[in-house]
């Protein structure tokens, strides 16, 4: 009969502080952060609730003191409420709404509202539960994201995305929202374990591999000081990492994903399927690099990636320190097919639309694909085992 | 030391398709809404997932089977994955985050992907508890509403929210998701019961207050049509009620309200306390009908409002059938304090930043104020009792 439509328009300012000793007096960037409001003005008088990543507490004693500390002399902005709320970080973290739940029950405690702030210090995954609570409080609360994994910093935490696991699938729960801002310590990082050090490296391989051929050859020459954790070869790889997909974000035209856009995810659909048959045990990054390592191969075996970078992109994943083999790529189901492929569906399904995969053409060009062959990709399954097998370990052959 | 800085722009459709008989087979409004991609191309292939409100599917025994047989005959676009789950509606369903769990899981079971769709066929409430379930299903499944209720038609169901309520307080959980469409089946309304038809009139005597004097004056003209649910009438007013609704949340520049902008709420910090105060037993519209006739006697009381303007505004309502008080405007906490009054501060916090309430300079124009006067509110709920004792009614004195 008739119909009534009309167009509207959100706009969000992403910004990502890089800086060292946030927490220190003397450094004002958070300051700055939780001062002033979008239309310039000031906000003294709202409030400020820090969720902190337990094992960030644990491995900083003095952390949780050091923030309140913060807040003490920067009093003329936000008061923090409370003393941080200490979480329990990691993927597993996420498998069940509770802590999602328990942040809300404080925001509502201490009265957070839209222009307050729920500032979030930790790994991805304490970041995603903080995001979702955030963002779905009052309809958003403002998010301020200190991330404090080398992943985190690089990819995950500086992007839109927030996220639960539910019904066996990573992230099916969760939102776009935007942070007010992020703010990437590197100062954070040197108290990581060496896994969560490594691990973030792959997304800037992965990032490198499809858009950036110069990042990619910066990241060889920087290897072995990355595999040796030496901060300024971090810090480098980790600025251009989080440059290059904020690039991608806002200039996709779709930063949201309603329709055809892609999130830089190449290597991702095997990866997500490995997180989840180790039941979280091994790290996104880690599962991220066999993904890659895999698509390379795949991209390799079907012809569209010469041999010599195939495996100048293995040899740099392992001289990063990465293992490309798990044994959840040797889980079967009952009619004998991995079960890691079952995550191309599961891959496709929660982007929705038609399946798109990344592989790789040359290094630092993508291109997406919408098929993939199984024949093929059982190939890059076994190559990757047989790799791992020349390099005198054990293999698990199969396992129901 | 160093900011990396990018702006994003999410833009959105809205669209409110108008008809009846939405699943009549010979109507192609749903079809069409459920055809095409944003982008133009057909998505056939995808797949529709149908929640019903109860107290619809008890009234029309016969709509299940229609809206199946809907899909039948439109077997060209996408396929109807079950038959339509019937949920409790109303209020209360939203006050446990059960309902949204359990829209997940068959979004789960029955792979509705992001260019999927969710149809929700039903009130206010069953709407915001599907609107939070697509919202947050892979970030954001396509949710198609088809409201109900005269409220929903002519207010909430074509905005861009949803929620769930917590910690005791209205849509303490939610987002701000703008449907793929909305469909206002004026037919649908036939089988609602007199409260229900009732209660959504307020929202349009609500915005024709605050934005349309000539909207006003044609409701006034209307009031005897539409207190005896006359159908003509009804449509009038619901089409420009959910027209000046979007005109808002388009013209806002604001629509997610992250900033200073304010839904239209003239009426509503103490609709929404009242409406918990009672349990959620009064519907949201005659809570509405209390604010509304609450803050224009306020208005009128601090000298913005003419009290000759101020009449014309009771009278409309109490001719449309509204009870202009409840019980629950004399419930008193330990204090001797009103507990209503408390819904100022909720107001102000769910919405965030500085107290904000539309108050009425005249009919057809509200004024932002950010301080109410709290004696003049005391007397303006005194006014509202005085009033209705008059009426010969029985006034509960007080409640502890």
């Amino acid at each position: 009969m008739s119909i009534i439509r009309r167009s509207i328009e959100v706009k969000y300012q992403l910004r990502v502080h890089f800086t060292q000793n946030v927490f220190d007096p003397s450094n004002v960037v958070l300051r700055t952060v939780l001062e002033g409001d979008a239309d310039g003005s000031v906000n003294s008088g709202h409030k400020a609730l820090v969720v902190l990543d337990e094992s960030l507490a644990t491995a900083r004693p003095q952390l949780i003191r050091r923030i309140e500390a913060y807040f003490a002399v920067h009093n003329d902005g936000p008061a923090l409420v409370c003393a941080p709320i200490v979480l329990e970080g990691g993927e597993r973290t996420k498998n069940s709404y509770f802590h999602v739940s328990e942040i809300h029950s404080q925001i509502d405690r201490y009265h957070i509202d839209r222009h307050s702030y729920l500032v979030a210090v930790g790994g991805g995954a304490l970041l995603d539960v903080a995001g979702l609570a955030a963002a779905t409080a009052h309809r958003g609360v403002r998010h301020v994201r200190i991330p404090t994994t080398t992943l985190s910093q690089a990819d995950s935490g500086v992007g839109v995305k927030n996220g639960i696991n539910a019904f066996g699938k990573k992230n099916f729960i969760g939102t776009f929202a935007p942070p007010h801002a992020v703010i990437n310590d590197f100062q954070l990082l040197e108290s990581l374990c060496p896994r969560d050090k490594r691990a973030g490296y792959v997304e800037a391989v992965k990032v490198a591999l499809i858009r950036d051929k110069g990042f990619f050859e910066s990241l060889e020459a920087d290897a072995v000081r990355l595999r040796e954790f030496e901060p300024a070869a971090m810090q480098r790889a980790i600025y251009r990492s989080a440059e290059l997909h904020l690039e991608h974000i806002a200039g996709s035209g779709d930063p949201f994903e309603m329709g055809t856009a892609r999130p830089l995810d190449f290597g991702h659909w095997s990866a997500h399927k490995l997180e989840q048959l180790s039941e979280y045990k091994l790290r996104h990054g880690e599962a991220v690099a066999i993904g890659v390592a895999l698509d390379t191969i795949y991209s390799r075996n079907i012809g569209l990636l010469a041999a010599t970078e195939a495996e100048r992109v293995l040899n740099l994943l392992e001289t990063l320190g990465f293992d490309l083999y798990a044994n959840e790529l040797a889980h079967m189901d009952p009619d004998g097919q991995p079960l890691v492929l079952a995550g191309i569906e599961e891959f496709r399904e929660h982007l929705g639309g038609e399946l798109t995969v990344t592989l790789l053409k040359t290094i630092g060009r993508g291109i997406e694909v919408h098929e993939l062959n199984w024949s093929k990709l059982l190939e890059a399954v076994r190559e990757l085992a047989e790799r791992h097998e020349k390099k005198g370990q054990k293999v698990l052959r199969a396992r129901g």
